[in-house]
């Protein structure tokens, strides 16, 4: 693979080149430094937290955690690197790579945190409102370059498809590692654990703090805590974990009945499952993902009336908003460098695309372009604080079933695809 | 304890009470107000890093990670704790502990980031620099306030020596599970797992980033990555990692030989256990912390002549920078809601106490008071970068030993010490 991933890296860069120096000339500069970014002490304190290098730097140096450092990008010139290495024995002292990459740039490896000169007409990108003032004479993150740039990003080169394949494989691996730990009754805490080990990875290198819920738990969308204690019943896990190669991002998840779950909700999560197959069907050059979003709510409503859960027809699920109560999520966003990737909500042209009232959580609102990647995650919860307003309704939701439901909180299946001319791809495999 | 602690936690709260209002009315201010902070997402990303309470925040409120959150204090009355508490279906509700503290406090759930109303002669503290300025009458982090307050975090409460002993109990238990994962010949990121399992805790909870260094990186003072794949021969581990107790900090040490180093690197680690008990001893009320340094190093001195890496005296080995290039690092630093804990670079009247210029790295250069707690982490190293410059002066130095040491990195033992007017109590037993 290792020779591969390096052709198909040189091709990736080859790319950036023409695709940098044709923006550039766009926007008439002479030169582009981008910078990787730093991490501040907390307040009053000397400790600093875990750090991620701004995302278009890493669209170049695939290195996740790089700082004080800078990127120059010149129209049909090396581009140059200008890597912080200081040289003292507290740190271990930095080490390039042993990756082909290395040679397609310039490298600077500078015991200071120098700004690189820039000359004619320049623009600077990145977290700079801490640094000196080096460069009054450049533009400081222009939006119309800025938005540019992302546009780039929003379709992948093979390179970053098989980067974000082996973050796939690797996070895999760690949801095989929960999984076992939860049937051998671990807690929440124990559960991560046990995903980092099987994914090889510590926790501040997650590209997205994961959500490992048990029970009721798995019903918070965004749960934030790793309880330190199994429960007394296990009724119910849903991991929603990644894992990042060379910067790019895996986002998955998955949903486990657990021994006290009613036999009902291991349907539910088996209905899921061939939910996220269909909609993943769906992902085609020229789709429409509020289309297929709009698609995932109506088969939701048809999952809620083929399991009882609604006593009424598909169609007024959706028209009444059941659906959203029991799914206010999007299906899916745009995946790379970032997690939530950027340009989700922009028109190709750079204008906003915001997403439609009734959705607002919706990240993507674009028209599926061949090679963008995007995750497929629908989800079914069950949430008192969106079904209670149903239930003062009066709606004919199966209430009994409901609350069988409660304490197994929820279930999302989530996948990473590739949009391709004809079937897609799908990286979670 | 649960009933001790809640009594021990009522006697720091009034303590705290009477030296709050002390020091307002000695700054003329009706009121303070402490504003816990909060993390800011990555550039460019809606993703955030981990997050610690501000320390003065937590001086009152025991949680380490409060987001959006104020609290003011204002002499003679209750504290007034407004808690950023969103009712959201994204995040699990925040919740209040069921520990008596609780009911210290005239606790506001605040459902959006509001800022208090404050009244008078006010002064803010807290990193406040992205908030709107709501209070511009109000004084923002004032010198003298701040010195003052950090001047009651120097000497602890009988509350916070008991967290501290607690915070120990738990962080040796990670220390105990790292241990044995050395023996299983498990690499540093497992390592680490076992630790944070042993502890019990998340990474993102650790009071600062766990070193866990095999072989030549436990000479690595401050390393700071953990190796996936464990090496091929053991010599060494050195692993320096803490826990948090409602936001007191343990801060621990320990270095194991392992199967493949040689008998004279067990027989260092012996010695250097021998030589924190001894410094240990030392710490009482009226000792100088400086001096204490001093000491470390002649007793250093003993040692390199004793295990015959030093064939000159100690007195020479020390006059001439050698036990320098052995242990770069300070004695220790005092140690509290913060790893580094404040104050410990000024004298009591808050004027800066410097490093000796011999010393620099050293944090602490205060006379040790009464209930001061503070960290004793004599270290021998074997790094490199500083041992080639004495190897190029020609001083009496048994290279052959300290090649043979090399690939065991160095040594580093660590406790946790309360400073009494007798023996020293050490909270790492």
């Amino acid at each position: 693979m290792s020779t591969q991933l390096h052709q198909l890296q040189q091709e990736h860069l080859s790319r950036l080149q023409r695709d940098y120096a044709a923006l550039l000339e766009e926007h008439r500069l002479d030169c582009l430094a981008i910078y990787s970014g730093h991490a501040n002490a907390f307040f009053g304190d000397d400790q600093t937290p875990a750090f991620q290098t701004y995302g278009h730097f890493m669209h170049w140096v695939p290195l996740a955690d790089v700082q004080h450092s800078w990127l120059v990008i010149r129209p049909h010139q090396r581009p140059q690197l200008y890597l912080y290495a200081p040289t003292d024995f507290w740190h271990l002292p930095t080490q390039l790579p042993e990756e082909p990459w290395v040679s397609e740039f310039d490298i600077h490896l500078c015991s200071d945190k120098r700004q690189p000169a820039l000359e004619g007409h320049a623009a600077i990108i990145g977290d700079t409102t801490q640094l000196p003032d080096a460069h009054q004479h450049a533009q400081r993150n222009p939006d119309a370059l800025v938005h540019g740039l992302d546009e780039l990003r929003i379709t992948k080169s093979a390179y970053e498809i098989a980067c974000l394949r082996e973050a796939n494989r690797l996070a895999m691996a760690g949801h095989e590692a929960a999984q076992a730990a939860f049937l051998g009754a671990s807690g929440e805490l124990d559960i991560q654990l046990a995903y980092l080990a099987g994914s090889r990875q510590r926790e501040s290198a997650v590209p997205y703090q994961n959500i490992i819920g048990l029970n009721d738990h798995a019903g918070v969308l965004h749960y934030q805590h790793y309880d330190l204690s199994p429960p007394k019943q296990r009724h119910s896990l849903l991991v929603d974990a990644g894992r990042r190669f060379r910067g790019y991002c895996a986002d998955i998840t998955r949903t486990h009945a657990g021994p006290d779950a009613p036999a009902f909700f291991a349907e539910l999560v088996h209905a899921l499952h061939g939910l996220k197959d269909g909609l993943v069907s769906g992902v085609a050059t020229g789709a429409d993902f509020v289309d297929l979003h709009e698609q995932m709510h109506r088969q939701l409503g048809d999952i809620l009336v083929t399991h009882d859960l609604f006593r009424g027809s598909s169609d007024q699920a959706v028209a009444e908003g059941v659906t959203r109560a029991f799914c206010p999520h999007g299906l899916g966003h745009s995946l790379g460098l970032q997690v939530h990737d950027v340009a989700g909500l922009h028109q190709p042209d750079g204008s906003p695309a915001p997403p439609p009232s009734a959705h607002p959580a919706l990240r993507l609102t674009r028209t599926l372009e061949r090679d963008m990647v995007v995750t497929i995650e629908p989800g079914l919860y069950f949430i008192p604080m969106l079904l209670t307003p149903l239930r003062q309704q009066g709606l004919p939701i199966n209430w009994t079933l409901v609350d069988h439901c409660l304490p197994c909180g929820g279930i999302r299946i989530e996948d990473n695809i590739v949009v391709t001319d004809q079937r897609p791809t799908n990286l979670t495999r």
